[in-house]
């Protein structure tokens, strides 16, 4: 039997660092050649980094982009090597390159360009309308980028009618909760349907909003899994696929045929003789167990956490603890992320903070081995009140006092942060974030909002992961189990605002990830004052949303440039 | 000579106030009948308004959007209305109802959708295939939407060798600086080339971030600008447009060469017979002389500060006043939008604010006619201090001590907001923004940023306006001469921290509006530290835009989602 070696390496690039990507990938080539690939495949703009955004509109971006793919072209010498670049003629292209042993040999132009969701590929890009085939010592290896392979209609199709018995698919794909098992059953539908194997390359690391979790995977013609890279974690794999040795090369006039009413051609490109075939297989790393959902949430939270901290230059972080759920559990993120001397816990009471608050950020602090500093905010606020007080004279004490007091914290928080140069993570949630129990340069003042995307509900699951991935407390139990609240003003609860978040979470997902109809989510049994006031919440909170900070994505839409909505707004769907 | 009367509405909507943009629309059918016109066009999505954003995935949106247009439908007995809605079959499309005596006759499907700039059509639509020409008492009538005219390959040209002796182009074209000579420019390109008359409808209003200035344009063939709409206003225009009165019908099998390589087809529709050329011809309304830039400009930040707050249920603004010129004019723009009446200002002193900021500030109040409060920010400041003092004992005093200062007023500016209110209009310029020179959750903390897009050299020019609108001096001759001081520090000026105005705005056009290149930048004649200098700023405070409130465009690229760059970015140009 006849084999071909291909490598998959999940990068961590950093967005516009072209000299750092290009030494990763550098080197990552040199392990390749050591293990004896044939091919080494890197992730979708592995150059660039992904999603570069409106660099890819600065021309000499895309043109210094070029100079560093050329710099990788040389290090290639006995392998081929397939990277995502930006490619240009009077347009640009998401493109990969096929360089090998020292030549660019090909370009292969992205053809469905995702447009929805957190992509705005068709802002930039034109889509490719060639199909390739490389013909490496008789294999036939059909090349492909992301988003290329979740169609039956894409080119997966067409490479292998036209002979590919592999499929190289190359991509940055961002990760949220159960991504992963989505990208299994589709490519094993793609490997069944078109009897091909398929090696699928997924970028690692977090970039502003987005976190990619590599989890490369490699499907046989079957359907079967065959191997997979790490979950949130760099890794390079390497397997044998077995290969006929003997391509069919589709005769030119028959080629019409393949591509139906598509425009555009099949390329067969022969590179360079490798040295398959002639050295034993490489032993088959069993794909580990999928992690459970909750870790792979948190995993999610610590590697975006961390890559956003590490590549924006920030090694150490505030956290406002307020004994409560919220602040814990991104305290516990920050600590696996950073280590437990970069993180700083700040307790800021005022006269409505109860004993129970102090006693529990202090437990917390305790267990993650971090520093907590007391604030209290009465000088300050006093201050305000006291200057305010000429104006508000005839008025009533309301919600402005309430934010008066979360504003405080905040400036404590970002005078801290100035004066010591440490990233404030803030602590809101996505139930919070989505209906605007949050006060603006309040809790939502910082520079990363670790649990943005991640619902109430979900935030107490990622607790006990904690605990249970530490093996101990870590998260005192009595923050998981006492009730939500603010505490702005006496005995306030949470759910004096809000239905309970066992309420309020399944009709947020509905209404906002769901974009489901006033009358669905009153037929899953919700009451309709309820959804009413909830869909009225969201709707009016855009505005705060708007100026939050970025947050990691988890959840098939979060609240940034996943969901785009108008402030101005005076649709009511109730 | 025979004629068709068409008439051009101007229509102010509100996103997603289907109920109140259906009666804009029958209200103005109904004026256009009372002027015989033939045909009445409304702007792109005058259904829905534009941009709808992703209420548009919202299928209960997309249905209301569809049950609207029907109510509209049936106003239009004895006339036909071109009216722009979201039409939908598996797909959804920004589409254009031919509605023709109480019949929705035809659809037409937007051909070319922009993906650009603040444009995200491929996020929603499917593009059309089909071009439609309207047979109206033997006048043949093209239609299109928007982005369809500005290309050459677009449908104008089908159209017109189809026979189509008008095109009738509804659109949502945002403002900015400049815009209309490029629209000029564009239809008198389109109307010449391919020998026919067009009529250009644009809304009116602001949305967001957006503003649409409404300047309709009426173009014959021979590419004379024959009637004009009023700019920033709602209005309605009624041209008489000669016809030949015996349209060219292709033959079905001539079509084909007409499409060339397009797919699709061409359609004619035969309407209900009209009054056209029974009635005397109307007097032609001269278009009037364009705005200067500066007027345009200034119209630009009224409407859009007036319609933003109205739009989102504000009626009154509070704005911190320094005694600087950008407080100063985004004070009076507010004036213009509110009234004296509904706009506050608030003057907060610190150890450091001069004599000639108070007095500044207060001569400012007086010649707009607003209440100014004084609110000295020494009390919460010291307060801050004080809470802080055990923290920051060994530390030397810094920039956090000035941004404290700049976020005690953001407090207090957002306390009265919440007291009374108010919305909070910050006063950061373009230069500002774009360097960083703000303080996230201080001077940038409010609900709109009125002049975030306006370079501070054009503060300068829109002062001037504002004063010679007025007929007097609204803005101090000294706040206008002064140098530039943040005041939060000892003798502190703008320059001590940035380039010279002069100098920095062209640096930031060519970076930021231009993605000139490092060299071309240098070639400009500038210092190459500064140009580094400029460019780094830049770069490293997207995270500060990133929560900044929405404000205006008024240049060819705004800092919102006309720009979307990473954070997380380590591209060095230089």
């Amino acid at each position: 039997m006849r084999t071909i070696r291909i490598a998959l390496v999940q990068t961590n690039p950093l967005v516009g660092d072209l000299a750092g990507n290009r030494d990763r990938i550098i080197d990552a080539i040199g392990q390749a050649k050591k293990l004896d690939a044939d091919i080494v495949a890197f992730p979708e703009l592995a150059v660039t980094g992904y999603p570069p955004e409106d660099l890819l509109l600065k021309p000499q971006f895309v043109k210094d982009n070029l100079r560093t793919l050329k710099e990788i072209g040389k290090a290639t010498t006995g392998i081929t090597a397939i990277v995502g670049f930006v490619d240009t003629d009077k347009h640009i292209y998401n493109a990969a390159a096929v360089l090998d042993s020292g030549k660019h040999v090909y370009t292969y132009h992205k053809i469905l360009l995702p447009n929805y969701g957190v992509f705005d590929e068709y802002r930039y890009f034109k889509p490719g309308t060639r199909y390739p085939v490389l013909l490496v010592n008789d294999a036939a290896v059909g090349i492909s980028i992301c988003e290329d392979i979740w169609f039956d209609h894409g080119p997966t199709g067409v490479q292998a009618r036209a002979g590919a018995e592999v499929v190289i698919n190359i991509n940055a794909s961002p990760y949220h909760k159960g991504r992963g098992n989505e990208r299994l059953q589709m490519l094993t539908d793609r490997a069944r349907e078109n009897k091909v194997n398929i090696t699928y390359t997924n970028m690692v690391g977090g970039q502003d909003e987005l976190v990619f979790d590599g989890h490369s995977l490699v499907i046989d013609k079957k359907g079967v899994l065959i191997a997979a890279g790490s979950q949130f974690e760099e890794d390079l794999i390497a397997v044998d696929i077995p290969v006929s040795g003997q391509p069919h090369i589709v005769p030119l006039k028959e080629r019409g045929k393949i591509l139906g009413s598509r425009p555009g051609s099949i390329d067969y490109v022969t590179l360079a003789k490798k040295a398959t075939g002639k050295k034993p297989l490489l032993p088959l790393r069993k794909p580990e167990k999928p992690l459970m959902v909750c870790e792979e949430v948190h995993n999610a939270l610590v590697l975006g956490t961390r890559d956003y901290l590490y590549k924006n230059g920030f090694t150490t972080a505030v956290i406002g603890l307020s004994g409560g759920i919220d602040s814990s559990v991104v305290a516990a993120v920050a600590v696996e992320a950073l280590g437990s001397k970069q993180v700083t816990g700040v307790f800021m009471p005022s006269p409505y903070s109860s004993k129970e608050s102090e006693e529990d950020a202090y437990a917390l602090a305790e267990n993650l081995g971090i520093t907590i500093l007391t604030i209290p905010i009465d000088q300050p606020f006093d201050g305000f009140l006291n200057a305010l007080r000429p104006v508000f004279a005839e008025t009533a004490t309301d919600v402005t006092e309430e934010n008066l007091q979360a504003r405080t914290r905040g400036n404590i928080l970002m005078a801290l942060s100035n004066k010591f140069g440490w990233i404030v993570l803030t602590t809101g949630n996505k139930s919070e974030m989505s209906v605007g129990y949050a006060t603006l340069y309040g809790d939502m003042a910082g520079g990363f909002a670790v649990i943005k995307d991640v619902p109430k509900t979900m935030v107490y699951e990622v607790a006990e992961c904690c605990n249970r991935i530490a093996g101990r407390i870590v998260i005192p139990k009595r923050v998981m189990t006492k009730a939500p609240t603010a505490e702005l003003r006496p005995d306030q609860k949470d759910t004096d605002a809000l239905p309970p978040y066992e309420e309020l979470d399944p009709i947020l997902k509905a209404y906002v990830e769901d974009d489901r109809t006033f009358d669905e989510i009153l037929a899953m049994g919700f009451d309709r004052k309820t959804v009413e006031r909830v869909i009225r919440l969201v709707d009016k909170s855009e505005y705060k949303r708007r100026q939050a900070p970025p947050g990691i994505k988890i959840t098939p839409r979060a609240l940034g440039r996943d969901r785009r909505f108008p402030i101005t707004n005076r649709y009511k769907s109730y």
